[in-house]
């Protein structure tokens, strides 16, 4: 048995959440001074334990196990979103960190050891998943010089302060024989459902469309109803349709959404002559996703031969990613193990796993957000959850290095 | 039988349009100096005709028929809305210059004259109505110091320019026995039936409601479907539910409308924890728009016992206001008379009659607007139909002045 330390996880965690401390949350976002000084301290803390550790010149933290040809790498990403939660990705980093310690502590020997990795800009401050993605070659590099922050700010100009650290790490699929991810949940399901571990079989691809329906402004006194071209009430329609008619089409995990709704000219007065709405639909199954497409440009197709024109444009178009399912049927022994009944779950969020999941087998584990808040400085797990989790990752880690040694 | 004279009424409708023209439409605001320009030349055209012309303090200008103790009411206003079209109200107003001046030029003389009006401010660039409301005394002086233009214009101000001109000028309920306003259409009714006149019913009333969903913002991708309180889901079914069960409660010229619609945050990834939308609806009975409400309510209600809260709160609610079926007959009669099949139907806008009909019998008549335009530089009606209109408007005039002798 690989038994890690709860008081030091949860002290380590706090440690790093000072970096960039803001209220009861973190504001770290990626590159930043603060960002950048919690890498260095990570970096530190790796090589207390003899790992090898690097900051790259695009702040990838990685620590390298040097007694070993092969290793699990364990990780996420330190860095936030602007006042965002303590856990978030650093949850997964440090669960690397205490595995890694706790593994070394053991005084086991084997030929698959562990690395521990912090990806840079997982959060898109610059470039979503920058780091990871760098990892994996899959990066055009030709976007991090035109890449900036929402506030106009250039990566290559962030990017600069990183100019004298180590080369860029990248993936070695001889070496790295599996990637674990763990995070917090950041929903409301483990929390609903008194379960402490979410085992994630996929990562969901997102599919969203700006829909415009263009009719015609006429006074809302003088025109007869059946003489206006409504374009509000035709989106509404298409709206509520959707709502009624995906349930039918899609899985038990199909979420969709409509976030942005916005009428022209917008007056009380005035029937609407356009309407715009963005929707977007997630699942992890390709075929789910295109059956959903599939009627909704019907519908659109439909409403569109009345007097009113509704058009709808793809704007994003994410595939799903599946997770390794022997990655996490070692998860879940690990969670029975513990005492948990562990939840398979899709994971509705985007996360480095995604692109890892792409070039080695790769894993991600949940624990529960209280309250299923996250993205805030409201973002919490109870300290006894964190542990829990923990030692179900650093269980199944143990299986693992044995399966692949 | 009185004869109007065509020519003359176009280039009459010609010359007012050159204060404050703007490409193909007119932009003479209430108490501009176009407005007031415009006002000051139409109390010239009224003394021609021997009419004792004046404007009073607000910009009514009156024209009284000297030699009669009652008289029919002729007239509308002569402001616009900003870049507006060339005839709204104008039209009403010539038409009176015009009958009265057919009337004079036709040396008959009886008991009852012809008073032309053109009232201030029908369209609320300070106070709507302004002029018919204090012309009827149900005007609150007060609102006169504080009332401000959209850009911030003090209307006590913008009156000073005219304190020199003459005392209020009210109604004489002893004198007009009845008050006439020709208007064109605003809405596409009359050229869809290809009907040239349109006798009004009843100005609608209007109810409006600002109705307001408050949910829960939650991660469009991690909350399952199941789990949300989204504040747009709730209103668009609102929506459709109005737009599907307002035709089996309303009557058939009943007309209502959603115009604004707005979501907070507002992301196409975030479930929207409010949603806000405007619901109008008109109608020319009490009795109609109380039950249109009453069905409102209760799907409001109804919404509300689900996660998310549902209020709607009343932001107007204006009282219809029936016209005459007396002079509305002798409209009737005159169109008919006049080759045409005229079209019975409600104003679905607001007119200075709102307010006359409060006090006097008062009538309404429509010509056409071609495509319904109105309130833009577009609006047009074909010279044909201009003098038509005032042929009929003439002739029941005529059989008005010999009924109230």
């Amino acid at each position: 048995m690989l038994r890690i330390n709860g008081g030091r996880l949860i002290a380590d965690l706090r440690t790093l959440s000072a970096f960039g401390k803001f209220q009861t949350g973190v504001d770290r976002v990626a590159l930043s001074i603060e960002d950048i000084e919690a890498r260095r301290w990570l970096c530190g803390k790796l090589r207390e334990i003899a790992l090898d550790a690097t900051m790259d010149r695009y702040g990838n933290v990685f620590g390298r196990d040097p007694k070993v040809d092969k290793a699990i790498l364990i990780g996420s990403h330190t860095d936030t979103v602007p006042r965002g939660g303590w856990l978030d990705g650093a949850l997964g980093v440090i669960y690397g960190l205490e595995i890694a310690r706790a593994w070394r502590e053991s005084g086991r020997t084997a030929p698959v050891g562990i690395d521990v990795v912090s990806f840079s800009d997982e959060e898109g401050t610059y470039l979503p998943c920058l780091g990871s993605r760098s990892f994996c070659g899959v990066l055009d590099e030709r976007d991090t010089t035109t890449a900036k922050s929402k506030t106009g700010a250039a990566l290559a100009e962030s990017l600069s302060a990183l100019a004298n650290e180590a080369p860029l790490i990248r993936l070695d699929r001889e070496r790295q024989v599996a990637f674990l991810e763990a995070h917090i949940e950041q929903g409301p399901r483990l929390e609903a459902s008194g379960t402490k571990v979410g085992v994630v079989t996929g990562i969901v691809g997102i599919r969203r469309f700006r829909v415009t329906a263009r009719g015609q402004a006429d006074h809302a006194g003088t025109t007869p109803m059946g003489m206006r071209k409504d374009a509000a009430a035709t989106l509404f329609n298409l709206a509520v349709r959707t709502e009624r008619e995906f349930p039918k089409i899609g899985g038990p995990d199909t979420v969709w959404n409509v976030g942005t709704f916005a009428l022209h000219p917008g007056a009380a007065n005035v029937v609407p002559s356009q309407a715009e709405m963005t929707l977007e639909f997630r699942d992890t199954a390709s075929e789910t996703l295109d059956a959903l497409e599939r009627s909704f440009i019907g519908w659109v197709d439909e409403a569109s031969r009345g007097q009113v024109k509704v058009e709808a444009v793809p704007t994003a178009r994410i595939a799903p990613a599946a997770m390794s399912s022997t990655l996490g049927a070692a998860l879940t022994e690990a969670a029975i193990a513990n005492g948990d009944k562990p939840l398979s779950m899709p994971s509705g969020a985007g996360h480095d796993a995604m692109f890892l999941t792409a070039q080695i087998p790769s894993a991600m584990m949940f624990i529960p957000s209280i309250g299923g808040r996250s993205h805030d400085i409201t973002e919490n797990t109870a300290d006894a959850d964190i542990v829990l989790g923990c030692q179900v990752l650093a269980d199944a880690t143990e299986k693992l290095i044995a399966r692949f040694a």
